[in-house]
Order: C-alpha cells, then structure tokens, then sequence
C-alpha cells in the first residue's frame, strides 16, 4: 500500500515535452542576466491589440458581471457564455444548437482529458484507446489517456511541396483498420505542424468515426472561426459522431484557461458530468469575458485586423529567414502551411537528431522544441521521427531572427561535424 | 464499441446532490417571477467588504498584472502566488516551505479528485480506496474517485450536546481496520456538519496514514487561516503523511476555482503532473488576484472584521429561530458548532424523511439539501442516514427567517400526517 495507483504512475509522469520545459525553465532561471531567445514556448505573441481587447473586455466584467462571475456556476457554463456561444456560431456557421450542444470548460486540454476519460480505457469487453489519426499531432496528447498505452496514434506520410516544402498525408486506411479505438482526436490546423485537414479527409474520419460508431473530437484551437492562425480547408461541422473543440488560448487569452466544445448532446452531456465531478467549472470571470468578446464582435474584430495578418505575415519573414540561414547543402524542409503559429522542420539527413540540435542549441541560448514529443513512438529505427523540430513565430523580430540564424549556424556544423558519417548513432537519449 | 468505459460510466453520473441542483434549477427557470427561498445553495454569502476587496484585488490585477496574468503558466502554480503561499503560512503557522511544497490548482476539489486518481484504484497488488473517516462529509466526495466504488465512507457515532444540540464523534478504529485505503479525505470545519476536527482526533488520524503509509489529506476550505468560517480546534499541520488543501471559494471568491496544497513534496510532485496532463492550471488573473489577496494582508483583514462575524452572528441567530419555528415535540437535533456556513439538522423521529421533506418544502417554494447525500451508503436501514438535511446560513436574512419558519411548519405537518405511524416506510426514492 501507499503508493500511486496505475493510473497514478501514469498521471504523475509528465509528457516529453512539459518535463523539457522544466529544463528550460530552469536554465533561464539559473542565468539570471543572460539573454535566451526561447523558440520552443506555446504562447501566443502578445499583440498590443488583442491584449487590450481582453483587458477592455476584463475591466467590463469587473464593472458590469463580477458578483455573478466569483459566485458558482453551473458545469455547463455561465449561461451568458453558453448564449454567446450558440448565437455566434448560428451567425458564422448557420449552426442550430441550444445549450444541451454546449460544454465549456476550463481549457479545451481539460475537454479532452474528460473525453479520454470517458471514451477510452476499460469498457466491460476490452481496452479502447485514444486514436490520433494525424500523428505528429499535439504533445499534450499522448499524456491525455490515465490509462498506461491508452493512446493509439497513426502515423502520417508525407509528399514534397514547393520549394523547401513538404506536407503530411494522413493514412486514413491504417486508422480504419484499427479494432481498439474509443474516440479519435486531433488538432487542425495541427500544433506543431499548421497542417489543415481538407474536407475530403475530414469526410473520411468522420465516417470511420460512424463505422465504429465512436466520437470524433477536432480541436480547432488555431482554427476556424478564431483566432484563424492557421489556415483552415474544412470548416467544423455538425455531426452525430463530430464533437468540435474550439479555445480561447490563441485568440490571446491562454493563462484564463476557457474553451469549450459543440456537439451532439449524447457527447456533451457526460463531458458536463465529468466536469461537475471534478473541477466544477471554469473561471467565472474569464467566462465573462469571453461572453463579452464573442458577442459584441470585438474577438472578431481582432481576428481580423491583427490575428491572421500577424501569423501570416511572420510566416512569410520565417519562411524568407530559413531560406537565407539554413545551409543550402543540408536536406531540410518545412511542413507546408499559410500562416500558422509554428515551423515545423525535418532535416532529413542521417547524422541529425532533434535532441542533439537542441542540446547544441542550448550551449547557443536558444532553445528549440525537439519534434520527437509529438509522435506517439518516436524511435531512431523510425528516422523522421527524431529529425524533426519545432520553432515558434511568436516571439520578438529581433529574437526570431537571430534564433534562425543561431539554427542555421548549428545545423551547418552538425554536418561539417558529421562528414564520414556512417549512419550508426547512440541510442535514443530522450 | 462506442459507448463509455467503465470510468466514463461513473464519470457520468452526477452526484446525488448535483442532480437535485439540476431540479432546482428548473423549478426556479420554469417559474419566472415566483419568488424562492433557496437554502439548499453552497455559495458563500454576497458580503460586500468581501466583495469590494476582491473587486479591488481584481482591478490592480488588470492595471499591474494583465500581460503576465493571461499568459500560459506553470502547472504548480503563478510564481508570484506560490510566493505569496509560502510567505503566509510562515507568517501564521511558523511554516518552513518552498515552491516543492505547493501546488496551486482549480479549486481544491480538483485537486482532491486528481489525488483520488493518483492514490485510489488498481495498484498492482489490488484496488484501494478513498478513505472517509468522518461520514457524513463533504457530497462532492462521494463522486470524486473514477473507480467504481472507490470511496469508503466511516460512518460517525453521535452524542447529544446542550440544549437541541448534538455532536458526531469519528469512529477512528473502524478506520484504522480497514485494508484497502490508499488514502484519507476529510474537510474540517465539515460541510455539512460544521464539525472541526479536536487535536486528538488529527493526531490519531494522522498515526493511521502513517501505519498505512498513505497521504490524509484534510480539506480546510472553511477553517484556518481563512476563511476562518466555521470553529477551526486542529490547526493545519505539517507532517510526512498531511496534504493540507486551502480554498478561496468560501472566502468569497468560489466562481475563480483558486484552491491550492501545501504538503511533502512526495505527494505534491504528482499533483503538479496531473494539473499539468489535465487541466494545465488555475485561471491567471484569478491565481494574481489571490496572490495579491494574500500578500497586501486585505484578506485577512476581511475575514477578521468582515467574514467571521458575519457568519458567527448568523449562527446565533439561525439557533434562535430555529428554536422559534420547530415543533418542540419533534426530536430535532442541531449539530453544535460555534460559526459555519450551514445548520446540519437531524429529525430522529421514524417517520421523517429527508426527501419527503425537500418535496414538501418545494411545493412551498423552499428548497433545503436532503442529508442522504452527504452519506456514503444512505438507506432506510440506517434511518440516520435519511433523517438528516442541510441548510445554509448565506442566504439574505428575511429569506432564512421565511425559509425555517416554512421548515417548522411542514415538519409539524408531517408529524400530524404520521400520527399512528407504524414505522414502515415505502423504499427509498433517491
């Protein structure tokens, strides 16, 4: 007696990359002075116009909801939220949903997490899992499942796109082979990659999703209709199998931890239970916030005017960047994408390995993202899925671009470093 | 395939008395303009010192704090808070801790429900459980573990005390025997009952966590240092076995889910996991709220002038009407408490029912909280069990002087209606 459970054992570990971050953390605390350009972080930038819209919309809350917003609320969701929320993807989507389609929660992670918790694991006539049909997908979710193994990802292909770029194509019949599947998640656009499902791949899960009759959640967080960071080929749709996951994190608000998710009932129903059992609901204040964000239009307006201009316009400089400090003799690309919060890049070569990029880098002070977190079972017998890394646009100019020209440098020594290369390594470190 | 795991199964029950809060609801939605008295509620009072403080606290934290505040942080908790924790509880305990001690969450039920999935459920060797010493307890706890039948609940004894009052007394051996606990949860000051745990009582339970080497995690959302609302005899204490949870919700604040642990970093280190795989953290602007709340010494300024005498007096004078309204040849029973949220009666008579009166009191436009749901194997069995109800204190006072007057009334109905009662019942309803 007296130690965790199994289920605890798992929960207690923490995902690649988040144990990463703490190293990251740690560093930067540790040089206290030094100046660290931190490629590898989740945030999203801080534009001067989307922090005052929130900070306008906080200020209202204070003045006009707060003594309803610290009392309790309901594990739906504050009803003025739940309103807005039906009536602004009526007005977007031409959606007729009422609040039994409506769950908001503190965070689309923790939606996510309810949903593996109620659609994957034991259930009387075996072990289901969570299948990720577009592996690499988000780290967060290969530590979604608290059963050990829980997660069943499949693993994309990928064709060459113009120029540098490349793009990865999902193995949709892999994920319709699949006998052990509970539900399916994944994000599009895609953290870390800015990959958008089309609408004919979209059709495709959602009929295996029909076939095995198990609920299909699209974490739409960088998406359609906010924050529109990345693009978007198929639009959220209604469907008895399609629970859509929508976040306020990258429309500017991540620290406040709201997002919410539109159903069929039969699926939001239990995620409202779930809620109620654990963390009740999320903060009444930030709810109140975005009541007031998403009706009065002035999220959309932000969308607009500074949100998708921003992304788009640091993809083109990111794009421009690695051109000029990545080494023209070295095999990289960069994952195909119109805008999007991130670069995703694969060096494929044989002498590269994304933790040692990222330890080369670290000596730099820069710190990049391995890729290696977002596969379900990287390995070196599986090359790609330790070639890969992941950088952020969200930072400062300046510090984007000497942390390209930083990368740029180190990759070019790993390679004159590799010459007579065999191809052998040591075994995988992380 | 398809439908919900075992877990999903009991994740998507809702706890006896969050569906009775579902009817509540409804019947105050469905009536618009008909006037309710609702003593069923947990909302703290709307105080307005308490209110005005929190306002203020939220208003410096948009003008100073907004950037930083809306921003993703650590899963332990914001630095400026985990600071500001450590810092108070060596100003009012004497308490030695650093940041591995603390960990802030979304409110202390989630942390109690992410220690419920690390240290209840399969272990390898066999199932163990969430141990409740002090039944009846907190209705959240009877749903807080996603095993099926993962908690087990130690009913009290009782005693009478002055006047219409009684006291429960922990059956500490009937604890100490059982072999399947992989922890220990209670809150003191007790909702429902009101009841803080003496000295003795800590320490013996803290001697059985050691001898079964698992963690006593005591809720003290009531107690000391804040909110300071019901009589606090054991204080919080350090040790190797006691996880401590602190909660800004009965501090005024329930709707920001602010609620944190200070603990051995043995049992906090995992929580912080669960946090981060699950829900990421607590609400920026609320966790800068709080720390400014605890740091500027405004909180315990409220509680001092504000909160304790507020519910002190309300105390008082619940005792006085309840004395008034109540039929003086029922065998009603009060537990004794020298402050609290709520009055935890007990009718020992055979043929009173806890939800036979929450119909009744509804057809009056009352609600109140049937006892059955603070137990954990309520049946007509055990009639204690199902004598029992809650109301709270918090409600304006004209609305708690109708409410138990209307409370006497139909108790002295139900007495005249079972006059030649025999003592049969028909089977339980809920």
């Amino acid at each position: 007696m007296g130690g965790l459970s199994k289920v605890g054992t798992q929960m207690s570990r923490m995902s690649g990359l988040r144990s990463l971050m703490e190293d990251v953390a740690s560093a930067m605390a540790s040089t206290a002075g030094a100046k660290w350009l931190n490629l590898s972080i989740g945030n999203p930038a801080a534009i001067p116009e989307v922090t005052q819209m929130w900070r306008d919309a906080a200020s209202r809350a204070i003045t006009d909801d707060f003594s309803d917003a610290v009392a309790y609320g309901p594990s739906r969701g504050a009803p003025a939220l739940v309103k807005a929320i039906a009536d602004y993807f009526r007005r977007h989507l031409g959606w007729n949903i009422g609040p039994e389609n409506i769950v908001v929660g503190p965070g689309s992670q923790m939606l996510c997490f309810a949903a593996a918790a109620l659609y994957a694991g034991e259930d009387g006539s075996g072990a289901r899992r969570v299948g990720l049909p577009s592996i690499p997908d988000y780290t967060g979710y290969q530590a979604i499942c608290m059963v050990p193994g829980g997660v069943a990802g499949v693993e994309s292909g990928w064709r060459a796109g113009e120029g540098r770029t490349f793009h990865y194509e999902l193995d949709l019949d892999a994920m319709a082979r699949r006998t052990d599947v509970g539900m399916m998640l994944l994000s599009s656009p895609c953290n870390p990659t800015g990959r958008s499902l089309r609408v004919d791949e979209q059709e495709a899960l959602i009929a295996i999703a029909e076939r095995m009759d198990v609920p299909l959640f699209l974490d739409h967080a960088y998406g359609r209709p906010f924050p529109r960071i990345g693009p978007t080929f198929a639009l959220p749709v209604l469907d008895p199998h399609v629970v859509n996951c929508f976040s306020l994190s990258k429309a500017g608000m991540p620290g406040e931890r709201v997002g919410f998710a539109v159903g069929p009932e039969q699926y939001i129903t239990p995620l409202v239970s779930f809620l109620s059992n654990s963390v009740l609901h999320a903060s009444g204040l930030a709810q109140a916030m975005a009541a007031r964000a998403l009706s009065s239009g002035a999220l959309d307006e932000v969308v607009a005017s500074a949100i998708q201009p921003f992304y788009a316009e640091r993809r083109t400089l990111t794009e421009q960047l690695l051109l000029d400090a990545m080494p023209a003799d070295v095999n990289w690309r960069l994952h195909a994408n119109e805008g999007g919060m991130f670069g995703w890049l694969w060096i494929d070569e044989a002498w590269f390995n994304d933790v040692d990029l990222y330890d080369e880098l670290k000596k730099r002070n820069v710190f990049i993202a391995p890729g290696r977190s977002f596969f379900s079972a990287p390995s070196e017998a599986d090359r790609h899925s330790t070639q890969c890394f992941r950088i952020t646009l969200t930072v400062h100019e300046e510090d984007l671009r000497e942390g390209i020209r930083r990368i740029g440098a180190a990759v070019a020594e790993a390679k004159a470093a590799a010459r007579g290369f065999t191809g052998t390594r040591p075994a995988l470190s992380r």
